[in-house]
């Protein structure tokens, strides 16, 4: 069970309840996925935390899908259980495809084994790359 | 220094030249960075890594421009200064803007955030999500 | 289930007894959790890592609710679901209230956040900071 | 160097300098570390990360040092060179003895050695931990 | 449920049952794991990665048992639940006993620590080290 | 520079000087690296740290090259540069051949990799794995 528990919209608080609608106005949804339950026990966290990912994973300079894959690439390389669950399911909403998702997998890996070998053989930084 | 050292073009086998030559066609650059230097000293892991990469990175599913940005992600999150130096300088070869780096930046940051409170928390994965 | 199985308390050598009732001596509990009985099968790793622990997290310059909170920070970090449950709890015997455990979260998260933006930004150490 | 550059505080736009007066005045310093200086090239980030900072690391339920503590905590379990000399620096600042520093360091190391056994040995939690 | 679902023997296209087929036939098994099973979604990735791991555990200049150990001492410091069990069993079915598994624990804990212990103290690499 | 400074054999008290005395004579070597030096501000720390090493990288059912091997799997996971830089000098000296080192390094990458891609495809333990 979640720590502090998850916290239901019907028993949330006003200033909880205005973060939940936020979230399900600017995802075009109608549920509360439980990170944002869990968060809603520190109501300074749970809107901090929600106003900065609308900030951030909004369009702009990347597309919505290619911020997903990137949030995808991070929680694999973390082994986030939870996060792999919740943005391999975003990325799909926003379109990722199954062959995006076995390329954006070879990545990942691929990036984690050369990460290592990279470190294992200590090797110097080029200097073309010091620019 | 590196571990086993840097093996130069010129003093490289006929086996490690004709990889070093496939990377540099491939990339369509005259010149070899340290990476593939210190690999060198075995040749089998050189050749079975190379050929990895360059299958993996190929344009697909995902453009390269996608695949260099996730590179990024991961070395970031992994804290490979190796790699964050040789993948970033790779993907604005292929085209990343400044905006594009801090956008791509401001993700990784707020991914390895929410991991850990997802984490933490002890947040259970939605029904929804296991699909 | 666990790798080596569980030794519990009545199964338990004389060598892994002592170590048990010292466990529960220090902790003034009437119980001791997996950990302690994973371990069990190794004793030199049972009693050497006992009291590495006992030692570590004895009141000294930082308090035992402090330590606890560092054993969290760690472990929430390192996204280690045993870690997390165990030490939660150990810190909440501890004395950390509710809104405790809400601000340690925001700072771990913030901390894996603009630890991956330091590195990832390639930004050089201050020379104030090396003195 | 820093892969966008540093933004001193005499080439700073408006929006950038309003940020590193507030860091200098809340932090009473005459100066600004090169992290700032780093995000600076994206004054979006800058601003949400600083009022992320300065939100979390205020006083609270937990005390400053405290919580520069499980920020060096985080640091050092992440192997971020920058943030571990930055923020070690900065947990001095607020007070951290020497003696405290060697008792975060032993509990820090401490944990991410148990976090290993736990997982190693799959070591099923307890179900006095999941209340 | 693996993402992309996993794809039995019975189901299999010829070219991932050509996989299937050599990897029982390498290991002398009569069984699929569901990690190959999963990465029969994405065939090439399927080859790829069973002809890498094929060529890199074969006896060597290390022998199998050394390298599974590797493979738990990785998997066990990434905290990766299926390649903990998973490779747990392969290194038990390369021989390794309890009292290996037991030392092993201990040093990648051990190992663990000490790597936080470095770091955290900012300690430099020695001219000796360096050679 | 190291956080708490280096502390020499010939400033040392004679608590420190009986550590490094022991682990001179247990290492047969004439000298003290950095680690030792840097842990001796906290004679508590670095008596426990190093009885721990002392005992766990003794010889037992694993030999000293092949623990040594896993402390280098480890470090290069957590890309810790000291702890690479000195436990690859170590293996080195326990026997470790360059074809050796060569090996490991593509075991640690490939086990990097494949445990990103069971996280990723979140695969589930077969039931064989649990026993």
């Amino acid at each position: 069970m979640a720590t502090l528990g998850l916290i239901e919209y019907k028993d949330a608080s006003p200033e909880v309840r205005a973060v939940f609608d936020d979230i399900m106005a600017t995802r075009k949804i109608d549920w509360i996925n439980n990170f944002w339950k869990a968060l809603a026990s520190d109501p300074a966290t749970l809107r901090r935390t929600w106003e900065s990912v609308k900030q951030i994973m909004a369009p702009g300079a990347l597309d919505p899908l290619t911020k997903e894959i990137i949030y995808v690439a991070v929680s694999t390389t973390n082994q986030c259980t939870y996060c792999i669950a919740s943005h391999t399911a975003a990325a799909r909403k926003a379109g990722m495809t199954e062959a995006q998702f076995a390329e954006l997998m070879a990545v990942v890996g691929m990036a984690n084994e050369t990460n290592r070998l990279a470190s294992g053989y200590q090797v110097e930084i080029d200097e073309r790359f010091k620019a």
